[in-house]
């Protein structure tokens, strides 16, 4: 009987590889640069990478269950393909799934990241114990994902989930997917800094552009938290109107799916209760009786490390399918 | 083994009870004013309306594998309880499952009207060979229902489903359920009605006026339709901002769920391509790529009879699990 899974989390910035146990508890782990790597090359990397973590535990290949990837990108899950990659420039068409397991002899699952992130939630951290929730990543982009009944659902074309892409209004701001008024052209990490350095110019007596340096640039969210930790007005205001353009995308989330638990990570909500409280406030004024009643808006709780125990959580869900 | 179902559809109108064989055929049906009976009396008239059925077709009650009932509020499905109907007053919290065995000694089954009429269209209708689906009905309110691998999924306190209350915009018109910028807010026949008396009173040189002699209250969607026929400017863009908007608020659930077929129904559904029209352009013009690709958007096929037909369908998906 197979004791342990690789779980594999390849980022825009640094990919992770670890060695798990069945309980999702990481035994050994390593990481590397991304961009140190291109295509196939990539690909080597990692399989060695975890070859090392093997042979450091001393573990044989027989006690390893399977391989779970996740990427920032969009993936055909049943394939293991990956139609592209967003912040890694070169793949297109990569068959994943098939390429890992001619190198590793080990059963591959691939999946996009947003998806691996929701089931390490569900099954070890905020979301456990609930059968319907919605997670919502915070970062460059909005990313979303489903949980139905207790399972991932990915949607006819494998692409549900996309919560940045729900309108706030018929007739806002430009967004990168082509339409106009998405969540994510008011929170994604780009247009929400524009829109706090146009707020600056206007000249505000805020403390951002001290805690910057004079240089708008250098504005970050982590910069906006501790403006807005130290009382600054604008700063306030602005994690504000960016919760309750989140809190009015999940209304309509909400009132859709009436989830147990919407479950809310990546690295802008860190900043913690200054998107939280008016997330919360925009729901209870604004979402329906039952659906409000029923659900609850957390924080996501495996921070770093959410991508490599979701990536092993894929090979247990789905390993008995691929057996069969 | 049994051979027949019963399929009652309450309607804030009329109330429609049909015996149908197993593959959704309408064998007899009958119907009757729902306003002429109130609370256990309107239970009753469904009972003895079921009975009069099965002796005219000569049916044995062995015969009959269950009794499946659409009603147009808010229900338990579990607990067979309806919390409140929208448009029957007197009711709350009725628990019509067990009132019904107990009465007519059949497995009964209750679900609301809009999950009811997806069943029946996935199965016999517009949805047919689809796994996942949502559906819209457009009336009085603004309904819907979602299919998610083939299961009605109705949520995680029974509610799911409401796109009618899916915001279109953060700072919108007043909204029945308490919010502002719901899709029913605009679209929801009574506030649709209104825009058009609103902007006949400007004066537009329209045939609507002229079709309702004068009486702006006599403005229905049917005249409306007539009048976009005859080539109206005014009726034509009312039926296109109506169209625009139904197509925004899809844009999201097309963004969010991926579903394979979008189907729309209800009386206001009939006006046929001055919606659909508008609808298409603006999913194919606002959603994202893989998505817009996967979805087709389609009018409903069972009409009349799709609540009789989704209740017996209902008895047929749950049978199994209420006898084990």
């Amino acid at each position: 009987m197979a004791r342990y899974i690789i779980g594999v989390d390849v980022g825009g910035t640094h990919t992770k590889v670890a060695i798990l146990n069945l309980r999702g508890r990481i035994i050994a782990k390593d990481s590397f640069l991304t961009k140190r790597y291109k295509k196939d090359a990539l690909i080597k990397a990692i399989s060695s990478a975890s070859d090392g973590l093997i042979k450091q535990n001393k573990i044989g290949k027989k006690d390893i269950l399977g391989l779970g990837i996740g990427v920032p990108g969009l993936v055909d899950f049943k394939k293991g393909l990956v139609f592209y990659f967003v912040n890694i420039p070169g793949w297109k068409n990569a068959a994943l799934k098939k390429k890992f397991e001619s190198i590793t002899g080990l059963a591959t699952f691939v999946d996009n990241d947003v998806n691996v992130m929701a089931l390490g939630e569900m099954t070890f951290g905020a979301g456990k114990g609930y059968a319907n929730a919605v997670c919502l990543t915070l970062g460059t982009g909005v990313g979303g994902a489903v949980i139905i009944e207790g399972s991932l659902y990915r949607g006819s074309g494998w692409v549900a989930g996309e919560i940045g892409h729900i309108q706030l209004n018929e007739k806002g701001p430009l967004c990168n997917c082509g339409n106009s008024g998405c969540l994510e052209a008011y929170v994604g990490r780009e247009y929400f800094l524009n829109d706090v350095r146009k707020s600056l110019k206007k000249g505000s007596g805020s403390i951002i552009g001290k805690l910057a340096k004079g240089r708008p640039r250098d504005i970050t969210p982590e910069l906006l938290t501790r403006a807005a930790a130290a009382g600054d007005t604008l700063a306030k205001k602005k994690w504000k109107e960016m919760g309750e353009h989140i809190g009015n995308a999940l209304v309509g989330v909400i009132n859709l799916l009436n989830p147990e638990v919407i479950i809310i990570g990546g690295g802008i909500a860190e900043t913690g209760r200054f998107i939280f409280d008016p997330v919360r406030r925009t729901i209870r004024k604004r979402a329906m009786k039952v659906q409000k009643r029923t659900v609850k808006i957390v924080k996501a709780k495996l921070g770093n490390d959410a991508g490599v125990i979701g990536a092993a959580e894929l090979v247990k869900k789905n390993i008995k399918a691929y057996r069969s």
